[in-house]
């Protein structure tokens, strides 16, 4: 035994015996980004580190290795407290951003930011990813200037500050915001390389705000014929939807704080409405009124936008919740797996009818299922992580998820979510993922079945 | 009723009756900063408001009325898409930020930045705002450098990539860290004027990481005569820790995420160690190395420091669970109430032991309790928010809170906690705090009975 009061220096790593570092245990599941250029890159520099580990007694015998030799940072002076008064992210992990996908907007107003989930763990997502969708661009106002009005069918009219808001009764809810279009592009056939692409329009918070059924009584709404509210933002798309009155008098918050702090502008700020388990859409962000009515709006984007095409060419409209649904989000498209063994199949399950109840996952298409593993608390309409033990046997595999809810709804195949919608669809595509994982290692975005 | 089909435009607000907006309403309790300087320029603002806010109506009809008029956002094509690829606060949020406590430390790289818990929401700290506390400064180390070793008393010692760590079978869970030292300078009496300096190095985060028990399993530590463990920082501090065995088996994790993604810099990135419970400086950051021995280190800061002098002179040594504690966060110190009526209470609680079992508020300086409300679910060694409805009637009041874990363990007064440890300690403050409201709506950090 080492005397124990002069620990180790990390230099010991030097008279490492040989065959200490497993070159089996080595991967690149997650620092693979989703930049064409960068990826090619990142491979290189692993398949070096994969090499170099094969071999620590050589490198330590030379004496020049940089893995071991070059830590500056065991013997310096490190930077002062506060020197970002608002952390940043580490230099190494510049490429885990919010991405466009080319091409599929005219404007950079009107387009969508997708969050890096191939990078992400746990079921919070960071504000500074949160993925982002605009109809006329994101705006940052000045929430002393901001106001939010209740009027319609109500007795008695109310114009809130955000002062006002934020001394009234306050709760604190873990759920998910989910795009109607997210996995959009997959109706037809697997078409976009990453998770990042086909299920990016995801994200999970704590939200903080005050239930609006509160704020419906103080206006006193019309408990007859108020049937409807709408929902209206301030940003220059003046965005509005309808929302039935049952489901604004039960789990719909208006919002002021996201994952500990005030929401980010591009989610909102300072005020959005929160209508949990349904399209992120009716989540109306710069929440400037809610009118209280005895019929449905027919907003622009519940006409025109965000109907479902069907099989037989009518439009089905007001369709908003987002079914179960759940995705592995590592190993996944665009990432690679260096060497055969152990890897924990990670992923996110969610559902717009409440809970989680289990996780399913297949490595042989969706021939054999074996339940996952669900990383702590359950919450409705949320966001929850599963995990399940895997050993790479270095054949091909195609990787599944497959949720059910408490309602007891089961996450479909392809097949069976085509017949019913066809394949010309744009919204609530909630169909099982499959990557596949080539002898290579490299693993890709398929449909089968 | 209006036509439904045409939705009110904002401008209706110029149309508000008389008595329309309630200045009743008003408040200043989130945008209220600890800058000195700063504060008292909000103060102004806010008072500014109320004014306004009085008289809608001849603001109305001025025609000139800053907030009615100045809405540039309603018109205006907004940022595009990843305009931030990794988004940022609000401009108007620049004051919420973590901030040195001046003359507590003679160098920024062995001082604290405490967290702005006076504009916090629910239990996630954002990870941009989580305390920080260095002993050397902080480094931000290049991933695919860095190793971790498991050495000592252990049949086959192990180094690890990060590559090999993240592959390994991954846990993710809700946790507090709280420096030991939180609440220090209000050992003798009410030293700091915010809950920013008070309870500030305090943070909550869902975790992600390898449970230390499967390290330690692979490899194949003495299990009769490994009794203790030592975990070491590769920082420049060299940061070193003793850890019972009993404990590095049951919930002790090797954290690389932190809320949804790594690590920051700050907070150890790529690695640190996260000991559920106990206080901060045991969570080692930077992680470089874990050794299995069979008597304590005695390290550095177990011996010189992180030990509690006791009323008779002596110093205790290796105490580090955080014994339950809770504190109200808003109003607290600095704020300032600017009309009676309603006000949410709210204030975050959590023990080192496991779960909260409950929150008691009291308004009269501890004479009458009642039980606060709990948001969301309650996690072992986690924050827990809680909040509490509350009538200002103008008048001064004492506001405490007190929480009770699932031990039974309550939260001690002062005076209780004095008779035990005395008013000389540096560590392990959890006495219950008191935030004085007064008539003018100020509130400030007083110790009573």
């Amino acid at each position: 035994m080492k005397d124990q009061h002069s620990p180790t220096p990390i230099g010991s790593l030097r008279q490492a015996p040989e065959g200490f570092i497993e070159p089996g245990l080595v991967n690149a599941i997650h620092k693979e980004g989703v930049d064409e250029n960068r990826r090619g890159m990142l491979r290189k520099s692993f398949t070096a580190a994969v090499a170099a580990m094969a071999a620590p007694a050589a490198l330590a015998a030379d004496g020049e290795s940089e893995i071991l030799d070059l830590q500056p940072w065991s013997g310096m002076l490190g930077n002062g407290v506060a020197t970002n008064p608002y952390g940043q992210p580490s230099k190494y992990e510049s490429n885990i951003v919010r991405r466009r996908s080319p091409g599929l907007a005219a404007t950079s107003q009107a387009d969508v930011a997708f969050t890096p989930l191939q990078s992400m763990f746990g079921s919070i997502t960071p504000s500074g990813l949160h993925f982002e969708r605009h109809h006329q661009g994101w705006v940052d106002i000045d929430p002393r200037k901001h106001r939010f009005m209740i009027n319609g069918l109500v007795n008695s009219p109310k114009v809130f500050t955000m002062d006002d808001l934020m001394r009234m009764p306050s709760v604190s809810r873990m759920h998910f915001i989910e795009c109607g279009a997210n996995t959009a592009m997959e109706w037809g056939n697997s078409a976009v390389p990453t998770v990042q692409y086909t299920h990016g329009m995801l994200s999970g918070s704590e939200f903080t705000g005050v239930p609006l059924s509160l704020l419906l009584d103080m206006a006193g709404y019309d408990k007859k014929n108020g049937k409807y509210i709408m929902a209206e933002g301030a940003d220059g798309s003046g965005q509005n939807r309808t929302i039935d009155m049952d489901r604004a008098l039960d789990d719909v918050l208006v919002v002021y704080g996201q994952n500990g702090e005030m929401l980010r502008p591009e989610q909102g700020y300072p005020l959005r409405i929160l209508v949990p388990g349904v399209q992120g859409v009716s989540s109306i962000k710069y929440l400037r009124r809610v009118e209280v009515g005895d019929m449905r709006w027919s907003a622009k984007d519940e006409s025109s936008g965000y109907a479902d095409l069907m099989p037989d060419g009518m439009m089905r409209q007001y369709t908003s919740i987002q079914e179960a649904k759940s995705v592995i989000t590592s190993p996944s498209g665009g990432q690679k797996l260096l060497a055969k063994g152990y890897y924990n199949i990670s992923g996110l399950a969610w559902s717009g009818r409440g809970k989680v109840s289990k996780v399913d996952v297949s490595v042989d298409g969706g021939r054999t299922w074996k339940e996952a593993r669900i990383e702590g608390a359950i919450h409705s309409k949320a966001l929850t992580r599963f995990n399940f033990d895997w050993v790479w046997d270095g054949k091909p595999a195609l990787l599944q998820s497959r949720v059910t809810d408490e309602t007891g709804y089961v996450q479909p195949q392809y097949p069976a979510l085509r017949e019913v919608r066809g394949t010309r669809g744009i919204y609530h595509n909630n169909a099982i993922q499959t990557w596949r994982v080539l002898e290579s290692g490299e693993v890709e975005n398929v449909q089968v079945g």
